[in-house]
């Protein structure tokens, strides 16, 4: 039997039209590319981005067309997200951080009708054009004093496409299953594979994200994205902010930790969210600050694992670390590691070894680890096996890619993350590796994450790997890459020494080698791939 | 396009599954009709309706049936709730106080296979069995040692359902349309009316409810709802607790001021929620005691307009006092008035008029204001109209009931909610009143709300109520009835004084008239309909 009750589709443009009435003056403040910062609230930007949606349809967007983003994150970047998925159009924010190659293929394999791009990476699409479809129209992201000389032809410019637009819309309904937005992974084989999240997708998304961290997504809280708008749609906070009433601060391109620094002090940032890389940088800053940033009290930081060191310099500060993992084809949210009340009593030592862990999912995620022959293993928190994935956020093949599609679901449909975790009985998630990046010496597996770790709590190491190396005794073994700071080179026998306080003699990295500088992927990880292949060009 | 993402199907037992896996030790607090306080935890509770599911299976309860219950706030009641949705059966709830008249009717439209029902009602289903359906079963919600005797034939005992089932269950899916629970209104005309809530649209409430009032539903907090589970499922905190990770506090049958005051205090309940009449009570609790009971941060109010002597009452100690307005027919939670961060500069006066309206909506329900005409009104704070709401959580139609439903309907499928309201430039919803129980006076409109809610804020009236008597000159005039408190009775004249400072002349109700007690509907609610009736019997 059916309920009585309506069905009205779950819709993103309700978001922000949600937030237009219910918190007017809730601000997006964004460090733009013209060089100021630029102040603006829901009301009013929900009157731009009917202009935009007006706009989009003049250039002839429709249900179902892809329109491209290469932007920072602001306020613009913001509209565009509204904008397009509310006219039944679906977002594909392009990481401007990707080489030449994978952008081409990407924007030709998505298709895009439209490409809207900061002045900043205008020169990328200058270089690029000839690659890319021929009937791509390209806007730059600023108003007609700014615009910029270009070697392109029949170039348009943002606020002339907003300029005299009714500032009121219809937006149309639509099935909520309607493609919204589209986000490719560079991945670590093969080309870039696309997640093409849904509007029932995203919104489910947004109510979980707010549901799970009330105290950080409520009516008034100021938050600072670093992680970008191109990163997983900024692990959807553009979403979940208007949702909840949280303002917006958005860095644009000034991601070094002074200008961060900076802004978060002056804009009282409450709560900043971004990957670990930038967050050392910013440690740094309040290092020789010698102060918080004025009204931090809360971080989240995802996209790699949060090491120990990072997780401590800041709680130390009484700052609370939210750990969270996810991944781009989950929305990304999968589990965050706030602590629970239960546990407030531990010991600092215990709570950051809590707070090393991944955390607990959230409401609509369901989790299993499986054995290789595919049976559910224990939640005891310290039996590991392959982690699976299921629920409204989660994808359910890549876009136009039936190939990569079919090697990530198992047969009941669950999505294989990649990743060897355990689950203990408080729920708390605990990523042991990437199945990949797993080093099997001798039939015992050896976690590189665990290892790395450790060596990252060196004051003299800014960035480290372990990657497994062949040998003929052992199948694989351990070594360890290290990108040392800029003061000093930490001694190899001192970080061997480092890890022999917490590992069995077996588990030790057989070598040290030291690089100037680790390569890393277009998100910001340390690119595992790229170490190998130098790695195996060397041997050669 | 449709996006590539997972569909599963939002589902009620998912949330207890969540809050087991992930707030295992968050507590149920109940006062049982055994006479003690029993305590249990998420994780315990998931396992008993796990139990309890199997049992009804074996009674025979397949999806779509009605299953019953006719008891207080407390964990078995709770374990309904989720056994009988969780698999696809429909969870009844059956108001005690209704009449022996609309009880029969319910249970007979309903056409329910099992009554689940408290030690304390068990007379009165001896009293209406002849008249429910010949086979409908009966179960008494206590345990073999506390059964009572009884003149019914064949009841069963709760606990021997539970009984050696297993503590694991595998939820069957079904589409997120599937029926969930149905809840009758007793309405002013007529037979009662039932609102048939799907498994959506309960999931989306609980959402909606976590996101509106994160800091009331968050992990940990520890929340008493007096509002009763057979009132609009405790305005959904049955569902939004487990989903925040909420402690819950059920109070059984002890609901008055004493005892709840007991209760709140033992237990360091930091949010209660309930109908005016029953906080009244607690605030003279409060005054004798002299204090708060410990922990107590916030209250919800709601079912009907909260007085401002009220809320008055509560801020001036401390209290967050959260206003709400909704229906049973939109699950029910329409607005909430907890106040943005950009009026908390108030002046405390300013501050309590602004509570007084009925706040803003929470994301996914859309209101509209219109005239008679249905042309749609403007936001601005002053223009009343027709109050109409859409939404996934808001009825669309009534249960088997086709007659009844062919008037809440719009052209458009709003649903019409029987309040006159103006909505601000804020989105704050002020009622002005109900369309029935607005006077017309010589073509102007009086509100009968707005005279109550002065009449109310004199120290010597308990309760009030206005309502318009004809009048052969002006069509209608307003009359004042007034229940004394326990002191003092107030002058008549003292009463349109107070009026006299706020309203014109000839808003001023021309009589007063004093009554013992005034009638309730089952909810609480002062019966305006019976007092009409009472007044044109006294006439004839």
């Amino acid at each position: 039997m059916k309920g009585m009750m309506m069905h009205r589709p779950l819709k993103i443009a309700d978001l922000i039209t949600f937030a237009a009435e219910t918190y007017p003056t809730g601000e997006i403040v964004s460090v733009r590319t013209e060089g100021d910062i630029h102040r603006t609230t829901y009301r009013e930007t929900s009157r731009r981005i009917a202009q935009l949606a007006h706009g989009l349809k003049e250039l002839g967007i429709r249900p179902g067309d892809r329109v491209a983003t290469l932007a920072w994150n602001g306020y613009r970047h913001f509209e565009l997200y509204y904008a397009i998925s509310g006219i039944g159009a679906i977002c594909h924010t392009i990481n401007p951080r990707l080489s030449a190659e994978q952008m081409i293929y990407i924007v030709n394999h998505a298709d895009d009708r439209v490409l809207f791009v900061d002045v900043t990476f205008l020169p990328i699409v200058e270089k690029l054009r000839p690659h890319l479809p021929k009937d791509l129209r390209v806007v730059v992201m600023t108003d007609q004093t700014h615009m910029p000389e270009t070697s392109l032809d029949g170039v348009q410019c943002y606020e002339d496409i907003l300029d005299g637009k009714p500032e009121e819309i219809e937006w149309p309904d639509f099935p909520e299953e309607q493609a919204a937005g589209l986000c490719y992974t560079s991945g670590t084989t093969g080309n870039p594979k696309g997640t093409l999240f849904s509007q029932r997708s995203t919104v489910l998304h947004a109510y979980s994200l707010c549901v799970t961290i009330p105290k950080t997504l409520c009516e008034g809280t100021r938050i600072l994205p670093f992680v970008p708008l191109f990163h997983v749609n900024a692990w959807g906070l553009p979403y979940a902010a208007p949702l909840s009433g949280a303002s917006l601060i958005f860095p644009g391109g000034a991601l070094d930790g002074k200008s961060l620094f900076g802004l978060m002090d002056r804009e009282k940032v409450f709560s900043a969210w971004g990957v670990p890389t930038v967050w050392f940088a910013l440690m740094k800053e309040i290092t020789e600050n010698g102060r918080l940033p004025d009204g931090l009290k809360d971080i989240v930081v995802g996209g790699s694992a949060a090491p120990q060191s990072l997780i401590e310099a800041f709680e130390e500060k009484g700052i609370n670390v939210c750990h969270a993992w996810g991944m781009t084809e989950m929305s990304p949210l999968g589990t965050q590691c706030n602590l629970p009340e239960h546990l407030e009593d531990l010991s600092f030592e215990e709570r950051i070894a809590r707070k090393r862990s991944q955390g607990r999912r959230v409401f609509g995620v369901d989790m299993k680890i499986v054995d290789e022959k595919g049976a559910r293993l224990p939640h005891d928190g310290k039996t590991p096996g392959h982690l699976y994935v299921r629920g409204n956020t989660v994808t359910s093949g890549y876009f136009e890619d039936p190939e990569a599609s079919k090697s990530v679901f198992d047969d009941e449909g669950w999505f294989f993350t990649g990743d060897i975790a355990a689950i203990d009985q408080d729920g708390f998630l605990i990523i042991t590796d990437r199945s990949k990046d797993l080093i099997k010496s001798g039939g015992e597996w050896i976690s590189s994450l665990d290892l790395e770790n450790i060596v990252m709590s060196h004051p003299d190491v800014a960035n480290c790997a372990v990657i497994a190396v062949s040998d003929p005794k052992w199948d694989e073994r351990p070594l360890l890459i290290v990108q040392a700071g800029a003061d000093e080179k930490p001694a190899s026998q001192d970080l061997l020494d480092l890890l022999a306080e917490k590992f069995a003699k077996w588990q030790l990295p057989d070598n040290v080698v030291f690089v100037d500088a680790l390569p890393l992927t277009a998100t910001g990880k340390v690119s595992k791939l790229t170490l190998r292949k130098q790695l195996a060009e060397d041997a050669e």
